[in-house]
């Protein structure tokens, strides 16, 4: 790749842990995050368009598609632990940051909830019908960001 | 957001499932992607910079980090199952593809297949010593495009 020719001139990485503050600050305007989970079939992550509502992850997907089904345990209130993942990197600078989340995931089933948390505004990005909508209560919140510092010799 | 203001010209969209040689050829110039497994601390995700290389997904990382401890079981020959996510997502059109890669993670440890592997020419971003090189072997390759139809009335 090009890139490569110019690798030795990308001054050395500078990694810098965030504090959840910081974490909240960053992923407070939503978008798009991946979420983690064990399902039927191992290990699955897949992204999702998500909010941040009330110091929860929102997200939506189908009542009875394979992920939908995968975090629904089955057993009333019952949660599956997953882990979010939410990221900004440049592949241009090599800087950027990235959070993982990890908690529980509640399905939202109580008319009151969903009235709720349908207020995060939060929509579903992929076409049909997705009408679940999935709560990650964090228990856990970490973060981290590369910066670049100058090459020692001016590259 | 202001862009919510505007959501309703975003036009319906349109979900492709790739088949696996679309997959293989979106991933072939490597990149950032997310590992996903469950370790000691629960389920994670984090981005790795990683290259594909004879098929199989390749990155580094420490050997005493917390995911080299996690993705070395501590019983030779042994492989924790994985996921790893590939995707590349428009914020703006709401377009985009992502790909999730799933398989045994695999610790290089032979001097042989090291020096094999280090011809993939990966290289980690973050700071520190990642000098342990885990090898993704697929058993399943899934992925799905979404495009934006026009709308039907012209937005």
């Amino acid at each position: 790749m090009a890139d490569d020719r110019h690798a030795p001139e990308i001054a050395e990485p500078v990694v810098e842990l965030l504090d959840e503050a910081e974490c909240l600050g960053l992923i407070s305007a939503g978008g798009v995050g991946r979420i983690g989970y064990t399902g039927r079939f191992g290990p699955t992550v897949l992204p999702v368009n998500y909010a941040l509502y009330e110091g929860t992850i929102v997200f939506r997907t189908g009542q009875d598609s394979p992920m939908g089904e995968d975090l629904r345990t089955g057993i009333a209130h019952a949660e599956s632990k997953v882990a979010f993942e939410i990221d900004e990197i440049s592949q241009a600078t090599r800087e950027g940051w990235s959070i993982l989340v990890q908690g529980s995931a509640h399905p939202v089933d109580s008319e009151a909830e969903r009235a709720s948390v349908m207020r995060s505004g939060v929509e579903p990005w992929a076409g049909g019908e997705k009408e679940l909508f999935i709560r990650i209560i964090p228990t856990c919140m970490t973060g981290r960001r590369i910066r670049r510092t100058e090459p020692p010799n001016g590259g």
